[in-house]
């Protein structure tokens, strides 16, 4: 993931949910948030999401983290977010930009071996090649060995979870530096301990 | 919604997943299946999402009546997908474009009453106005009732599930309208029956 923290002096934002699939999802997602240090992004959680916000490599890592944390409960856990970076008018949190790049929680999600499932797709705006910028990053991840197979207006990523969210945030940030000015966004489901079959 | 039948001859599609908050979530998900006639549309599901196509109303309809029949259960549950239209490319399901307008789950849909809060954002695909598309119909949701405020990444409705669908369904179309070749997706959270505070 050589590069990927460099370069990027933009804001990059997710607003996401985690849905544990248990009579007790809220001490779920409490005790998932417990081990998660969230101290280098913004962050705000109202009744229907979280939003988090910071430079893109705390993101992705309090991202990962909190999807791991609570799907290594071992109940089906599904996390569901979209990524954004150079949304206009954008601002707040702009302060977390000065934080250093080294992730807070990477050795503690790499500790644990989920299986994940992820169906994932990117949208580059006002981009009239957007759709050469989305095939590029899908034939990347198809060099990840992540990259499953396309499916209906998605691609799907299966693996161990450091490795799956390692695809997303390689695919988003590759896909916001076309253009220093760009504004992309990336939807992810990513799914762990599914009772369904796994369909790939 | 006058209007939103007509004129829309392309596919629209769905993926969506929704997660009921409860140990019994297989139940609660076969058991609002069971209850929606879903026989005017393409669908195929998987391990992480459903996917539904054919005509938009009836996208809609089945998106909501699949909702509202696992909402009303009293258990936690959200709806979270991405509608699509113009994806290119696209085919499958093109057969279901033939079918009627009549909406087979409106009526069992109307019967129910769930409060819903919804978050949700357009993406006007190569379009160098989308952002004025975007306001465009953030207003027009302002108009509806539903519109509750502007969030980060998103805009937030709350009301009657009924009428939360109803302004998604016309932002979705109305957005879609700009040009007969546009791809717009759209992405929403729809929530009933959540523990917290609604933050409105």
């Amino acid at each position: 993931m050589q590069g990927l923290s460099c370069g990027m002096s933009r804001i990059v934002g997710c607003r996401f949910s985690v849905y544990p699939m248990t009579d007790n999802f809220v001490d779920v997602i409490k005790g998932a948030l417990e081990e998660v240090d969230t101290s280098k992004v913004w962050s705000y959680t109202d009744d229907v999401s979280t939003c988090i916000r910071g430079r893109s490599e705390h993101v992705f890592d309090v991202a990962k983290a909190i999807f791991i944390h609570a799907a290594k409960t071992g109940v089906h856990v599904v996390f569901n977010g979209t990524f954004s970076i150079g949304c206009p008018g954008d601002s707040e949190g702009d302060t977390y930009m000065s934080e250093d790049d080294v992730r807070l929680n990477e050795e503690s999600s790499q500790n644990e071996q989920v299986e994940a499932a992820s169906q994932f797709a990117l949208y580059p705006m006002n981009n009239p090649d957007y759709m050469q910028v989305i095939a590029d990053q899908v034939s990347e991840a198809q060099e990840h060995g992540t990259f499953t197979k396309g499916v209906h207006y998605a691609s799907r990523l299966d693996g161990d979870a450091n490795d799956v969210f390692k695809t997303l945030e390689e695919a988003f940030v590759n896909a916001s530096k076309t253009d220093e000015r760009s504004h992309v966004t990336m939807t992810a489901a990513v799914s762990a301990n599914s009772p369904s079959t796994k369909d790939k």
